[in-house]
């Protein structure tokens, strides 16, 4: 069985429409690939947004919550991991992840974007001030500043294409 | 969307033939129902066969790996969940399941039916001791101990049918 | 500089007067030797009986507990690990003690005698019936019944000599 | 009994002379004022300096561990939680901290740096580009750049003064 690649998707919990539309647009070319999306899993924000347009377009979604229950889970996460962990959940939402979006977000998709990095994981921002984290961690690091959610789908392309 | 039932199933990484036996074939009766097997994510025991019956019945699987990356996870797990964190995986598992299944396994496999009941989480025990866990932690605990695969799942659509 | 040994001492958040009465004294007699008391940190039943037991006796007292603040710790906590990670906590617990000892408790408790065995600790009850977990998880595994807080003392110092 | 104050130091496991020596001090400086200093644990970096200022000066140490085991632990180090988690642990870092001071470091420190501001600790810089951070998250951040540790240990005392 070929494992379909897993797009992690994260962002803040808070966001203005613009980047909403975004990242539901972002979720609807992610399943049209046929890849997974893989977010916080929360009913709020960037997390339902991308959950929505993922599901809408048939794709499977998977939402790693920070909570012991699913009673604040997105309605458009099918598998809703429950652990309990709070921020701590953040770690595996990357390690889960075969590449990481980071859409418009705070200090919570900062420290996503940072672990991601730190384990490996590209990172592709959508949004999200890059200059900025390359000028705290160098110019080296493995992430990519998209503009547009097609520009995101190319990226995962260019880069997941020999997995 | 309706979520779809998620049924853990635990158990040990190495086990005899007449256990993995039953696991593959609760897998497959799992996923005939249309429900999400979830598991540990590794590729041996319980955890390989239970998702192996279930993939090949075309069901979802989602294994929760106490590992960073998918090195030694089965691949018959379609959404593997990297944590990273060892043991303190199993709590995720019993958490993110509506009902656990506990089949052959040893310590591992004791402290997740224990962190079920502390969680409120119902258990089935198929091929584990079920007596000796109510003579610890008393006679009311939400514990039922089956005798097949199709046992346990007539247990589940009992309990589950108001969810 | 030579590390002090790390008891770990478990038990139910709710315990009857003589469990309560033996965790004290057990908390007593571990910081009598100079050892560090390691718990779950939280101010009720044998959590808070332990730690008071070692912080009146002039001991450190580590509290792991399961939220994001001190909210719930015990006065007699020096320091508390505060891991917002609920039950996850659990493998924390057994992994950071050298020994652990099991006091009256339910789930929570069997949760981390388990994780304890699993993870090559040797594991002490203290008015946990032990017997059942003989049971179940066969007749090998390292694991002493004491009848007494001082019986604990003398086991620690049996197993421990060489560390 | 009054719980001593727990200041968080933050920092990556390779350093620059200069930084080491920084962290040297400031651990010097936390135990010096009867402060209990809590880091990564691990016996490299900024982590081994720290530990070892604070515990040469007669401090408490606290090191919360990636990993299960103690193997890679500081010698500085007086109490090592192990937690085996990984970087899921920058989390228990931040939370048990009643303030954080982020040394020299890279992507992890700066997972740290994220998730105390998103928990509400202050935090203090001392060697790491706090002008970036302010770029990404707003100019309201709770987060104060220091030119040295005894400036870092007067930052603690106004903020810490009513604690």
């Amino acid at each position: 069985m070929a494992r379909p690649l897993i797009v992690g998707v994260m962002g803040g919990a808070r966001a203005e429409a613009a980047d909403l539309q975004a990242a539901y647009r972002l979720g609807a070319l992610i399943a049209a690939q046929g890849w997974v999306l893989l977010n916080g899993g929360r009913g709020t924000g960037i997390m339902d947004a991308s959950a929505r347009g993922a599901a809408e377009a048939g794709g499977l979604t998977i939402g790693v919550l920070p909570d012991a229950d699913r009673a604040h889970a997105s309605e458009h996460i099918r598998v809703a991991v429950c652990t309990g962990m709070g921020s701590a959940r953040n770690t595996i939402n990357v390690l889960s992840s075969d590449i990481v979006v980071a859409c418009a977000g705070g200090a919570g998709t900062l420290s996503e974007i940072a672990l991601a990095l730190k384990h490996g994981k590209r990172v592709i921002t959508l949004g999200f001030e890059a200059a900025g984290i390359r000028g705290l961690l160098g110019p080296d690091i493995a992430l990519d500043a998209a503009q547009s959610p097609e520009a995101v789908i190319r990226l995962i392309q260019t880069h997941c294409r020999c997995k």
